[in-house]
């Protein structure tokens, strides 16, 4: 089942296909089921390959109204979120996240989302979908709300990876340039890496050669290189795309995350604690809304993995039907801009040597 | 001048004296002197040594009316904020920065505080007042807007030094202890170890030696180790104290600064929208400034050089008169607590060797 056809609005339609993971997630296939709903409403063009126990989501699935959008593929196993990569990778076959996998690399789908461990995730991808000729190490890309024109920066890599030298540190420049482009619909990406200071004296070895590498490569790659950023920048409208290692990536992500969600509950009591407050929070009902709405996690949900040859969408394992909703619609603009074929021919293009080239992980920290 | 003594109140009383370079910092003598009248006025005992140009300070101290509470040393020149350390070491003797360390050096003063250059405050501070024993890599530890009860954490190191081994990771966690307890007045503080995820098989070699270290010395120390933290954790009620390096921690201090204002920025937008909503954003005004104050960063503006024969505190570089009175206010409270000097008996007592015993860095990134 590649496509679908869909006679009932304006003749023969090809529908993007999403395979979609129903079991990884906090909340399970209710959670999942109720997104695919939310997604299927808003957009006629997309079909869904849903993957995990039948029985559980059958019945969500017809009360849902969504028969005839949805293929079920029943899968007796579950990945949990505290599963070994490794483990998973030798003993995974009959997961619902492998099966989820198999569908891109089969063709039959032309992107996948999952609610499940991360670096499960990774590790089946990569097995599975292969890394793209002239990648050493695929990295995970996620939105940032900013204040860009269009709201949101890329920041990679932020955990598929501990560590990135400065080669891999320049694949992930261009990936996340082609991301920008293809995701965000921006031309030319504002490339920064990320730093502790923008003298160029400061920093690490591998920062300052990644800084030259990427300099020298942006112009033909058609990347605006803006050099060195800091933490405060990430947020700005200074880049579009931030470079970095998956530990600090990591870190960052999860800092800002923090931040946003402390302040959030701090307004919430601050109107909370007076009728006069609470008055005025009825009063500025909307405008707080659209802050909340522009700072709310679900809504940039979707780390997406780079490097691979298929699109891989990895939502948050927390997420809610919003949330869901949002990865889905992540991964259905990346499918239909044929993003997966246009990142290989901008990496290709670049003619930089591989590491390795026998497309396996030469160094598999990102599995560990 | 050490002591100055006060009989206008209750009797003899023996001043604190803070050592304040007046001349680094983004807006100059008129915002420090500002913030040294506002510390002056709040707390009757602190005295002062302010060091700088005395043509452009004495105006300023005489305006303030502070003549009596402010001894005045000329100096020539300044450290600028783009001056390399390395430089600033070799040729700084007649700066502000320089003697404004000195008087902690020579017992003149309790605590220096800079609103200057951090490379090079930290090179000058190293230079003239050592390192510890038992110290190998000194810390700028920060304090961070929490859930905690007393409102705030402790994150170290943010940006003395880009790297750490596991050593300096458990010598970070000891004296940021220390710090909480003298600064934050917690007993037994909670400390943490920055890491990607709280699994044990996740993260670099040298933070899972880290955590083996730490959780053996804790009970010693009278510390409470909890393990692995993540970025979300900062701002949490789990921990009182951030371990990690200063690589990662400046990019995390950086990007919390940059979301709370984003977010700041958005809140002001979102009341500004409409009619309604700035009528309520009046009606909210106790509760709103309350908010804001909560997470304002002058109100936490200080960072503190952990390490030395000495206090230091490193005041933001855009510090207004607000910012550096936050700073000589935690100078002061660290004065008083005779923190450095339990410091160092923390240090010392547990009895782990230095890589280097000559009170000099053996490995100088923290100059570069």
């Amino acid at each position: 089942m590649t496509t679908t056809f869909d006679q009932s609005t304006h003749g023969a339609r090809r529908r993007t296909v999403i395979s979609v993971d129903a079991m990884g997630g906090d909340q399970g296939p209710p959670a999942v089921v109720s997104g695919i709903a939310k997604s299927a409403e808003k957009n006629p063009d997309i079909g869904f390959i849903v993957h995990g126990r039948a029985a559980e989501i059958a019945p969500l699935v017809e009360k849902a109204g969504l028969t005839d959008r949805c293929e079920i593929r029943d899968t007796a196993e579950v990945v949990t979120m505290d599963a070994k990569p490794a483990h998973v990778m030798r003993n995974g076959k009959n997961t619902s996240m492998w099966s989820a996998v198999d569908a891109v690399k089969n063709g039959e789908a032309q992107a996948v989302v999952s609610c499940g461990n991360t670096g499960a995730l990774m590790a089946v991808s990569m097995l599975r979908l292969r890394k793209i000729p002239g990648v050493d190490r695929p990295a995970i890309a996620c939105l940032w709300p900013s204040r860009n024109t269009g709201g949101f920066n890329i920041m990679l890599d932020v955990g598929a990876d501990i560590r990135a030298d400065e080669r891999d540190l320049l694949q992930y420049a261009l990936m996340g340039g082609s991301y920008a482009r293809n995701g965000l619909g921006i031309d030319r990406p504002r490339i920064g890496l990320l730093n502790v200071g923008t003298e160029e004296h400061k920093g690490r070895a591998e920062i300052k050669s990644a800084h030259d590498l990427i300099a020298e490569m942006a112009p033909a790659a058609e990347l605006e290189f803006v050099g060195f950023v800091e933490g405060g920048d990430i947020p700005s409208n200074r880049v579009d795309v931030i470079v970095t290692d998956g530990f600090t990536g990591n870190v960052a992500l999860k800092t800002g995350e923090g931040t946003a969600s402390l302040i959030r509950e701090l307004l919430r009591e601050a109107f909370n604690a007076t009728l006069l407050s609470k008055f005025a929070a009825l009063l500025a009902l909307g405008s707080l809304k659209r802050l909340t709405k522009r700072i709310d996690p679900r809504r940039v949900n979707g780390g997406v993995f780079l490097g691979l040859n298929g699109t891989v969408v990895k939502s948050h394992g927390s997420a809610d039907a919003t949330g869901v909703s949002s990865a889905i619609k992540l991964a259905f603009r990346l499918a239909e801009s044929g993003f997966t074929d246009r990142l290989a021919a901008r990496v290709a293009s670049t003619g930089q040597p591989s590491h390795d080239d026998d497309g396996m992980p030469e160094k598999n920290e990102q599995n560990a």
